[in-house]
């Protein structure tokens, strides 16, 4: 099994296993504001445990280059995560199913640019990766107490390479 | 009492009383993704009512001009809502306290392209006014049983000019 991994654009049906896709895609589910607006409704619940609650947060984040050397991947077994990039910023997403407690062989997707994503609870994926930056991305996701992160450092880094 | 209301740039403090800012602004809370990445933790909480949930939706709005008529204000008695920019989209926002049921005079806002803004539960609002577009928007609101929108059209509209 090869060590690298091609990063592919982000679709909805491909990103399913791991979440949801953040994007205005196909005809709005309804218009509202006297049709001035368009609303892609409900594309994605937070999740969260009784003990947390869902808030609001911005990441400023420098850009990766790619390839990326892939050494760690993290979950949050509490609440899922979303982030919605704030001005257009393409970024690299990796997610892994879970295979007895650690991650299986990684996925990678690139984001076009009108696309935020949100991880379900306790999906395995690599950090915030923009391709240009700094740039800001709303973070959508679980607050209260208790350690709500899993680190796993792989043995063998992968290497993620652009389509 | 004048029926034109010049818009103002969007801060903190002057929108404190309508709800929260979501901005980078000033140094980070904390740095994550072992240096890479700012954050500003926490700086919104979405509310709802016990039968609803908060959930994410996405909106593609036609831009408004200035002088914009303002002839109704609308807001949801069961939970919060919030508005983030995902092109770096300019908007306009107009809010009103409450006055024994309606909205008293509003006030509006520019925002400058890095902000996003959620307003408190029953905050009295304009409708989505992007200065450029179409321009998507994450929306994150309250989804649930019942009538979560009250609408009050003006007796007498306002003018809302550019600063």
């Amino acid at each position: 099994m090869s060590g690298t991994i091609a990063a592919k654009p982000l679709t909805v049906g491909a990103f399913a296993p791991y979440g949801e896709v953040l994007e205005a895609s196909g005809a709005p589910d309804y218009m509202i504001n006297a049709g001035l607006c368009g609303r892609y409704h409900d594309r994605a619940r937070p999740e969260t445990d009784p003990e947390g609650e869902v808030a609001l947060s911005i990441g400023r984040s420098d850009a990766i280059s790619l390839p990326l050397t892939l050494k760690m991947m993290e979950r949050h077994p509490d609440g899922s995560q979303a982030f919605v990039p704030m001005n257009g910023t393409r970024f690299l997403v990796i997610v892994a199913a879970d295979e007895n407690g650690v991650p299986g062989r990684p996925e990678a997707f690139l984001t076009n640019g009108t696309q935020g994503i949100q991880y379900k609870r306790n999906c395995w994926h690599g950090v915030l990766a923009p391709l240009e930056g700094p740039a800001d991305f709303l973070i959508v996701d679980r607050i209260g107490p208790g350690n709500n992160l899993e680190e796993h450092h792989l043995a063998a880094p992968y290497t993620i390479t652009a389509e």
